[in-house]
């Protein structure tokens, strides 16, 4: 599935001769994923040998490895050589699965399942992240590992939402488990209002969204019962912290009173009918609600916040 | 950089009719990687809002956040607007970061931090995964979640190597912590030899190849010191776990002296001058020692194992 090893070639913080050849299409070499490989003992039913943290992609390329139904897969199994990140991380992205036995040494296991050591060592201290608090309704100068500024400042905002699924069993919910974000340039411009992801729009919603000239928002369902409907799951669009985008009630209507010149939807789920150009629904979606599109959109999006005054 | 929810689209181990209809090429739609956006006040200095577990992807493919020196980025903070598995699991691929500054509210922080519940809940007792133990040189049936073989059976045997770094001022080194698999068909067939990880050409590595008919091999550092003369880390090949293929006492001198008709290196890492397929230490490797590229041997790679016999 892959052939290169941890952080992948190119890797994200690397211009060595080879990273910075390749990108710059000078050098005679392919682009490999972490590594990683598929065997099968009929071509059915897969087994994986390590998961890497290039997993999701290395399944899309790999049609023997795609599913049959609406929550299914011919994975059966991942086999671990090592609990290195980059042999293990792909596990993470299997979030779905039912009981996908993983295949390990005891040891192996133990040191990622009771010692936690690989997230207490990548998340704690002393590690490659520096945290930073986001007080709510405060704007922060966002700055560098160095403490230089890098010249926006954001403002947290507390948005309807739930505590991460995992975190459900664990701690109640609180109103910093989700927010959504206003961000502008130090210097001044416009602001970029971000909520990828709420459970209505609200006055907190409004808050964030006030006088932006652009605003990311949550269009995960197009439908309440989307899932239920799917049979995939019985919870509705609300219950799982996204405010569904269709009717008179629904975030198109509400988005529709804002004052926000652009608005465009993000965080679309793969059932979402508004993924289909084609569908009915998509086209019920008033053109100044775009959804970002990855490859189509993404320099619009991402030069919002760059260029103040457009 | 992406606009889709948790698990992308398409989805892992989904196949409702948009996964399946682009996946068959009848949808009138666009893949999507898990949703983010960077931000920028000057195009020079970036910050990303949510790290999805796409993110190395994600990076790639935006050159305003490519890197200008060999341990560098312009990448200068994250900022997240949940704890959710889409929004942060990108922070584990950003693991070589140097203080990188996260801005998250106080309860995200905890709760990724602190309570460790991502982690646990992917992980531990009741969640996706389901661990089985690999007994070092004791052949295994690997069977599914539901107990149902997959028509496979592989064999632990421990390698030269180390803890992951995660894991070094944790617990002392065990030979479980790295190993290297023997894989056949239930029913019998040829075997797959996979060692992706080996500080060392021993005869631990020698028994894991017996007679096999392919065997992938650690190609991550054509030499000890390649880090230390790019200034990167001091450390030397053999330090990190992975023989160096170079030399007369290198992994490839080695390898050439087993009965094996098939062996292809794997876990490349960026800085090896094999990516470079006009390089002299390309021309060096005999044709039996292939190192797999992603696209053009992935099929054959990944059918070893599924066509015993050829």
């Amino acid at each position: 599935m892959g052939s290169a090893a941890g952080g992948g070639f190119p890797q994200w913080n690397c211009a060595c001769p080879n990273c910075e050849g390749l990108r710059a299409g000078r050098l005679a070499a392919t682009a490999r994923t972490q590594e990683g490989v598929a065997v099968s003992a009929d071509g059915e039913r897969w087994v994986l040998l390590n998961a890497s943290p290039d997993l999701r992609l290395q399944i899309e390329r790999l049609p023997a490895l795609h599913p049959r139904a609406p929550r299914e897969s011919p994975i059966r199994a991942v086999v671990l050589t090592s609990g290195e990140v980059d042999h293990c991380l792909g596990l993470f992205s299997l979030r779905e699965g039912r009981g996908l036995p993983v295949y390990t040494t005891a040891r192996v296991r133990d040191a990622l399942v009771r010692e936690n050591a690989l997230a207490g060592r990548l998340l704690g201290a002393g590690g490659p992240l520096g945290w930073r608090r986001l007080e709510l309704e405060v704007a922060t100068p966002v700055a560098d590992a160095g403490g230089r500024p890098t010249g926006l400042v954001v403002e947290a905002v507390a948005v309807p939402g739930k505590p991460p699924r995992h975190l459900e069993s664990v701690l109640d919910p609180d109103p910093e488990d989700t927010v959504g974000l206003r961000l502008r340039a130090a210097r001044g411009g416009p602001v970029l209002a971000y909520v990828p992801g709420a459970a209505a729009v609200d006055d907190a919603v409004r808050r964030v969204a006030a006088s932006a000239a652009c605003l990311f928002f949550d269009g995960t369902f197009w439908r309440s019962n989307e899932l239920a409907d799917l049979g995939i799951d019985a919870r509705r669009a609300e219950a799982m912290g996204h405010a569904p985008l269709a009717g008179t009630e629904g975030a198109i209507a509400r988005l529709a009173a804002l004052d926000v010149p652009r608005r465009i939807l993000i965080h679309l789920n793969n059932t979402n009918p508004l993924l289909d150009e084609t569908s009915p629904e998509r086209q019920k979606v008033p053109s100044k609600n775009r959804h970002a599109a990855d490859a189509a959109t993404r320099r619009t999006a991402s030069s919002t916040a760059a260029a103040p005054g457009t």
